[in-house]
């Protein structure tokens, strides 16, 4: 019974709360730890209830648990920390310097961070989540000249995945186009692809890791065979090179990662911040 | 020249950072703010790059710079620091408390939170992503049994993003299945949802912002007119209350907070967390 219970508190989604955990915990080596989001905590009933929550995971012999939380209002805050627990609050530590810098009193109001405070920034994501659905794969619309990027690559190298991600996080227009035979045999881009050059951005991915990647999709045959999936990876990478296309190994990199590159590497603007 | 320029600045992606960053700003009425991110802050080169924007920011005659940072490694801090600004690291606050409360030393290993530290958090968010794609919109596989959550509602009502942003965040399976006119005469689900009843979950919407998100997809004709989006709505929530359906009303909430809505009444288990 020495496993840890780490909670995730909020008076909104927990999103905060967990992230900035999941930032601190990577940092220990041993992750034995059970998690537990408990979001929505917006009323005194709720508060109490979790504090229970709390110590009944203390009580059963192991280490106390370690909560993070995000509780905008100092009353739930108050309440919460009578918890047997470490206590670490992102409101509690930060608020008061910000306060003093801005010259101005916090709302203390929940909900504020990830709630719909903003229809223009929810609208500007679901339209560009619908925009990388429309141009995923080269497919249906290729409505290239409104993207703010359009990732190149051969099929699983991680395309799909990072322009919804960009789409959801940042609100930014990404569309996506699968290198194939044709611009394997061609060793050129397509003229509609070449139009917007500047818009391209390559993603390559090492031969072994893409092997696993498409087994899962398909065990057997010629897409997941060692010589299709090296000829492929060194056939774009010679695409990329031969048409200045700025590209990045994915193998290494989570989506958050490989987004965060490509706003990096080539100075797109985030549409919204999250 | 009274704009204050926010920095998120991390020796990795800088998701942290913004997502820090965010919430405590949202505290406050005033968000005049210029936003920077300076992510992959890896060399002591970088870090002095971002000292120099951070006080170049400073010179311009407006009120000094906030820096919201997640920088592990105390070295690269220390430069950081000698910027001329507010700076609030989370790693500066919360890493002690939580070393002597695991009682290790924490690795100082940037990286580790959003990066590729687990490839199987990888595959499974992948795989969870190409599930909602594949099972959007009541569409291709309805893989039902193997969803975790299947999301019904009238089109627009958030549907699509919602399993999109499940999936990338949390590697839950969500499905979704549209209502139509099939469902509405009838007052029944299909038999293939029926099957599946403890999964489904369904979302609703206020009649008037549904309109407002439907004209820009089709500005004019029955799709947004006010008598259809009436009818869709009222029909879609007798639909869940005749079934016994849970739902949510999206009208106020953001992605984040339909997701975190959905976990948090279905109980549905995080598969990744990020």
């Amino acid at each position: 019974m020495d496993e840890r219970t780490v909670f995730f508190l909020s008076d909104q989604t927990g999103v905060t709360a967990e992230t900035l955990g999941h930032s601190l915990l990577t940092q220990f080596e041993s992750r034995d730890f059970r998690q537990v989001t408990l979001p929505f905590i917006d009323t005194l009933d709720k508060a109490r209830e979790a504090v229970e929550k709390i110590n009944k995971a203390a009580q059963n012999g192991g280490p106390r648990p370690v909560v993070f939380s995000t509780m905008v209002q100092d009353d739930f805050r108050a309440i919460i920390r009578q918890a047997n627990g470490l206590h670490l609050d992102i409101f509690d530590v930060f608020l008061e310097p910000l306060e003093k810098e801005l010259k101005q009193k916090s709302t203390h109001t929940a909900g504020r961070a990830h709630g719909m405070s903003d229809i223009d920034s929810y609208m500007k994501r679901i339209e560009a989540t619908n925009f990388a659905l429309a141009n995923d794969d080269g497919g249906i619309s290729r409505n290239y000249e409104v993207a703010d990027v359009i990732l190149v690559g051969v099929s699983r190298s991680g395309k799909t995945p990072t322009c919804l991600y960009l789409a959801l996080q940042y609100g930014v227009y990404a569309a996506n186009y699968p290198l194939t035979d044709e611009e394997f045999d061609s060793g050129d881009l397509p003229e509609i692809l070449m139009k917007q050059k500047k818009k391209l951005f390559g993603l390559t991915i090492a031969p072994a890791r893409l092997r696993q990647i498409r087994k899962e999709r398909r065990p057997v045959g010629r897409y997941s065979s060692v010589q299709q999936v090296g000829f492929e990876v060194r056939s774009a990478e010679q695409i990329f090179k031969r048409n200045n296309v700025p590209y990045i190994d994915t193998t290494e990199f989570s989506i958050e990662e490989i987004s965060s590159r490509i706003l990096d590497g080539t100075g797109v603007e985030r549409r919204v911040r999250p």
